[in-house]
């Protein structure tokens, strides 16, 4: 069945009280949904990555911490409650970096704490109530972000994509990916070349993935393919996701973002960056006062740290990242609409 | 050791009446010199790809001739030609379409023809002399493209290359990496970045193998880094190869060529196509006439066949080759000098 709901990243079975995982570590080989019932097998699976990306993370931890409190539901009350703030603890090391993921916990702590005077099953409800309402908040965040794309875009475009921005790393529709979807839904039938996002392939193992296995028409291209689609006329649009956007609109995103940027000026294609607000980080200027991740040289001179694709001691440079001009950026989409330039007023009504 | 010689892809040891090839099947893992003595051995090689590069491959197969007729040469001057003529026709049936090969052979054949009065010693020694002679007109060549290049830059700038268009691929320099050795062997301390250049890494296993060899300043970087090192202010000047370069100048190269030349237009690099005026086509008037072979996508979506690398079933494109508009191109340099725009006259003017 090829659906956008077939292969879901995080989902919860209220019937059998199982978070189900699509294990991302596994893809694109094998396509195995976990179902947990446990903190400590849902914190394993959000501490190796079976499942990534920020909203995606933050849902999962919040079952998790749902599956504590069903485990403990039968205990009195006192065990019950150390129960959960055990697991809870547990769940807050899975990924001691992730800010959604503290995020998540620290909402499910407040609605159980609200529950104090509660029976454990009434307690138990109030929880599912919450971490139903963090997935659906969440899904209705990128739909918003799907459906505002989707405004300016027209059926049958091309559009060229860059890393993974869909709905693996969420709830529901991801964010660069969220027009595609949104269109999918309307038999919008774009035609999407998806940049295989060289170090870690994350375009080739993911994003190809993700849309082939929802039916969307999806090409995998090498990332210096790019100009050559774009010349050949099959580019209408390029949609990416954004990691960190600056107050005046520069945009860190993966590495081979602003190449792309560059490439879609040279052939007057409109280039849309969409993420939710969250990302936007009004308290840093321009892309300048972003530091760049530089990571290990092993990702660029190995295969996965398998195969060595270089010779053994040639120096390799592996930033994470790069920050495109915000002269390049035609429109920043989030759940609040479309941002355009100049960015400096755009962003911050956004925000006002 | 480290230096430009110590790993030329084709030599010929006239003490030992030896070919000595680097086997380039086996790099970036292993550095393995192969001291061939039949034809039948060189037939392989050239067949296998341990040694390729039009260049390269001309001179290895008129040592592959040589050999023939040293093996032959104690033999009645009947069989001492028959013997040869056969050696002449497997070495033609290593690459069929290696159009360098048949120069390469052609050029031996008129020399042992012109030789038929001699005794078979002679005849050896002007055989010698001539494959001798093939190398060093290719040497000489490529030093000239090498010189030319030099003549753009300065000491200490910072170079990116694609693809490979080194002294794997001739006798010694190559093309683009020609006046980097050429600079090298005057200190000129380049520091180079190596596009690894997807799908087949010849940028990583080729390029950065034969610098790092030569002790040269390089780093490898993934494709789609090349705006970040650009906007980094670290490139001074492009420098890549070319396979065939229209009348107009439109240069059809390595796929990857075309985006690098439009980021380096985007930040004002400049951007120099270097080849022998044997890769001008006057007879193609634009590139719009070259036709692109396109490639399996098994290349893009598993390594070198082994490992798939996104899911099964998920289209790819893969175009082997793009084509880099003229205006984009800041020079061309051929052994004959260097063409600026407008290319219509200045391409002409080198075959006037």
């Amino acid at each position: 069945m090829k659906t956008l709901d077939a292969y879901q990243a995080v989902r919860f079975d209220h019937d059998s009280d199982e978070l189900i995982l699509l294990d991302q570590t596994l893809l694109p080989n094998e396509t195995r949904f976990l179902r947990l019932r446990e903190p400590e097998t849902v914190r394993e699976a959000i501490h190796v990555l079976r499942v990534r990306g920020a909203p995606a993370i933050g849902v999962a931890a919040a079952y998790g911490y749902l599956l504590a409190a069903i485990a403990a539901q039968s205990h009195p009350a006192d065990r019950f409650r150390a129960d959960v703030a055990a697991a809870r603890a547990l769940l807050a090391s899975a990924r001691p970096t992730a800010v959604n993921l503290f995020w998540a916990l620290d909402r499910m702590d407040r609605r159980f704490t609200a529950a104090a005077g509660l029976t454990n099953d009434a307690a138990v409800a109030a929880l599912r109530e919450e971490a139903d309402a963090i997935r659906d908040e969440d899904t209705a965040m990128y739909r918003a972000i799907g459906d505002h794309g989707l405004s300016l875009l027209r059926p049958g475009m091309g559009i060229l994509t860059h890393c993974n921005a869909g709905q693996l790393a969420a709830s529901r529709y991801g964010t660069a990916l969220a027009p595609i979807y949104r269109g999918q839904e309307r038999d919008s039938n774009f035609r999407v070349f998806a940049d295989e996002t060289r170090p870690l392939l994350q375009g080739a193992r993911l994003t190809a993935f993700e849309l082939h296995a929802a039916g969307v028409d999806v090409t995998l291209i090498c990332d210096n393919m790019a100009a050559t689609v774009m010349g050949n006329g099959w580019i209408d649009a390029v949609l990416v996701g954004c990691d960190r956007v600056a107050a005046n609109g520069d945009v860190a995103n993966k590495i081979g973002t602003r190449g792309v940027a560059i490439m879609a000026k040279h052939y007057g294609i409109p280039f849309y960056v969409l993420g939710p607000t969250s990302t936007i980080d009004m308290a840093t200027a321009t892309g300048r006062d972003i530091v760049i991740e530089e990571r290990p040289a092993a990702e660029v001179t190995t295969l996965w740290y398998e195969k060595p694709m270089a010779p053994a001691g040639v120096k390799a440079f592996n930033p994470a990242f790069d920050v495109t001009d915000n002269a390049l950026v035609t429109a920043i989409v989030t759940e609040k609409g479309v941002a355009r330039p100049p960015y400096g007023e755009s962003l911050a009504r956004l925000f006002a």
